[in-house]
């Protein structure tokens, strides 16, 4: 299958209703009479108005029929309809706090009957589920919809991959030894917001963030410590880097192993162990294929080459709107890949005094099997930049 | 009072132990046998460990006498460890999802008992609740403990509001008309971010982030619609700026009504009315005061001046770790003023057609009054930038 075609517009009504109507699906079928959802994400997911969480809630009250009706603050109310594409009702409150019987709680406590079986997800606020009338039935249903991508979805995708490139490339032209962590930042950034405001003049800036970033050899063995803004490119590797953005709400990531002049004798069998690794899982990467088992395959490639004691994460994780959600390839998620689902293949090793060893791509799953949606080099010589 | 000095350096042990007792008052006076902290900025207030909120989660929980242990996935243990200054015990599950018996809900209920007394956040997401054993008792008590600034988040608070000041003074040099929103933008943030890593090489990127905006004429009168990256600045105004910033932890804010060029017949009285109901609110905010009454005052300052109807927010509202915290002022939060709180100081009104007007500054409690840690311009001819 060739790649989809990049879409850069809003969604339209259809796009946001169909969404909507495998929600209700679900809630029909777990007889749920309404729907509360708090996460922005699936705010967002269904209204294309996004949201941050502070004191001021914004709750959608899904029902089975009429329009779903959005709580949210006075001073927002003209935010959300500038944004969403889906007809909603509004139940506006004043302000946080508010005089009595003005508060959100009040006007939200009103949409729900006491009788209700009411669906609330697993992130909602133990405070907010407090003052929620009803039965509560805690099913993460929108999650489930959101599992696998519409055509439109695809295409949105494809555009944010495109932009993570660019990025990638940018970064791999500045980095060399001595330059700072924040010199790569603040121009692969750059490059890349640059390229999304040409593309989308409207963007929408709450759900777009840019990251460039690379763990040099003293860091790369850890991949979750944060490198500071004037750590300096050394000579050789590995250096690990990370781009990932969420553009105008959809979110991706490209991620490799490097080396800035010579490769260290020592990282030559775990970067192969970690690409033969990546290689079993892309083979195993097509409808039907248990989520475990590409984990559990691609975890003994790297254990048969010794390696094991370095393994630090799951293979890969899934993408939509966020660039972390389910589905996850890891022991422990038995669902199947299906056409539709967008995930990254990343099996890594960490090895203290060697260094970290991780390609990460967006991935689509297509009928016949996975379809790389970000381009960035693939082989040690290609990842061996040439310095001085 | 002067100005106190500014602070650039992590919170010491002894800082960081000394709020933890505070919150262990809290829960044996309310007899509480363990707290469950999972928000994380007060997991962030206790630890100075900064997290993001993903699949994966980190939760905090608290004895009264023990160290409080720190479940966290594996790959992140290193990261929690090299930013933490409290001593922590770590309870580490290997990923999101895992094999069974190795999830984060294994490690996580193992270390409360079942006839334990749990305080819980009412952030506190009810899929984490739900598993969580022994009786819950839902009570904010990190967020009380934090209404009160210590001397040395004073000192952060004063650096934070030098930048944002910093950051302001650029935005009105580059506002004129035909300016786009994304230069002012860039320049703006560039700044500040620069000052930041000049005083803090090793800031903490999670929770450092700046925003510099301006709301032109055509859109001021609504506070929550957001700019988009080409709109441009126009001659006239009211013009609306905001500057704020999470600098290295501590989050604040400058906001102004500014003009380029001259100042619209229509706009004056409504800026007189806002600067007059500001002079309330500041005459008013000493400790001892309520909360509510100053909003009130302040907005009848704004109704006898004829613009009530335009009145869409409260007056204010605290600063702390995050840019948006209790208390509030706001009729609804009875609580007093005490020295040592930080509040925003903001009544605004915005009018269809005419625009937004709004002065907002970051002000400290002082023992007898309100001292302004923010610096900006504030009579309309300081405000009314010459142009050509």
């Amino acid at each position: 299958m060739d790649r989809p075609l990049p879409i850069k517009t809003p969604p339209s009504r259809e796009e946001l209703e169909g969404r909507l109507e495998k929600v209700r699906s679900f809630m029909r079928a777990k007889r749920m009479d309404c729907y509360v959802s708090f996460d922005p994400v699936n705010i967002y997911y269904l209204t294309n108005f996004a949201n941050n969480v502070h004191e001021r809630p914004f709750l959608l009250v899904i029902g089975v029929d009429s329009d779903p009706v959005m709580v949210s603050p006075l001073l927002e109310t003209a935010h959300v309809k500038s944004r969403t594409r889906l007809n909603l009702s509004y139940a506006t409150y004043y302000e946080f706090p508010a005089p009595d019987g003005g508060n959100w709680f009040d006007a939200y406590r009103k949409l729900i009957g006491p009788s209700m079986r009411v669906g609330i997800e697993s992130a909602l606020p133990a405070g907010i589920a407090a003052v929620t009338p009803g039965t509560h039935i805690m099913d993460d249903i929108i999650e489930e919809v959101r599992l696998i991508k519409t055509p439109y979805e695809i295409g949105r995708t494809v555009h944010a991959c495109g932009i993570v490139s660019a990025g990638h490339a940018r970064l791999l032209e500045l980095c060399r030894p001595g330059v700072t962590e924040i010199a790569i930042y603040g121009d692969a950034v750059r490059t890349m917001m640059g390229r999304v405001l040409m593309d989308i003049p409207e963007a929408n800036l709450v759900v777009s963030r840019f990251v460039a970033a690379v763990w040099p050899p003293s860091i790369s063995h850890d991949p979750h410590l944060v490198p500071t803004p004037f750590m300096q490119m050394e000579r050789g590797g590995p250096h690990v880097s990370i781009v990932t953005a969420q553009v105008d709400g959809y979110g991706v990531e490209v991620e490799r192993t490097f080396f800035l002049g010579s490769v260290p004798d020592a990282a030559r069998k775990p970067f192969g162990a970690v690409m033969e690794a990546r290689a079993r899982a892309y083979d195993m990467a097509r409808p039907g294929a248990v989520l475990s088992e590409i984990d559990r395959a691609a975890r003994e490639v790297i254990q048969a080459a010794g390696f094991g004691a370095y393994l630090l994460h799951r293979t890969g994780h899934g993408f939509g709107i966020t660039g972390h959600e389910a589905p996850y390839l890891a022991i422990g998620d038995d669902r199947t890949l299906e056409p539709g689902m967008i995930v990254s293949i990343e099996p890594g090793v960490y090895i203290p005094g060697v260094g970290g060893f991780r390609h990460s791509d967006t991935v689509l799953i297509t009928e016949s099997g996975a379809l790389r949606l970000t381009d960035a080099p693939e082989t040690l010589e290609e990842l061996t930049v040439p310095v001085d």
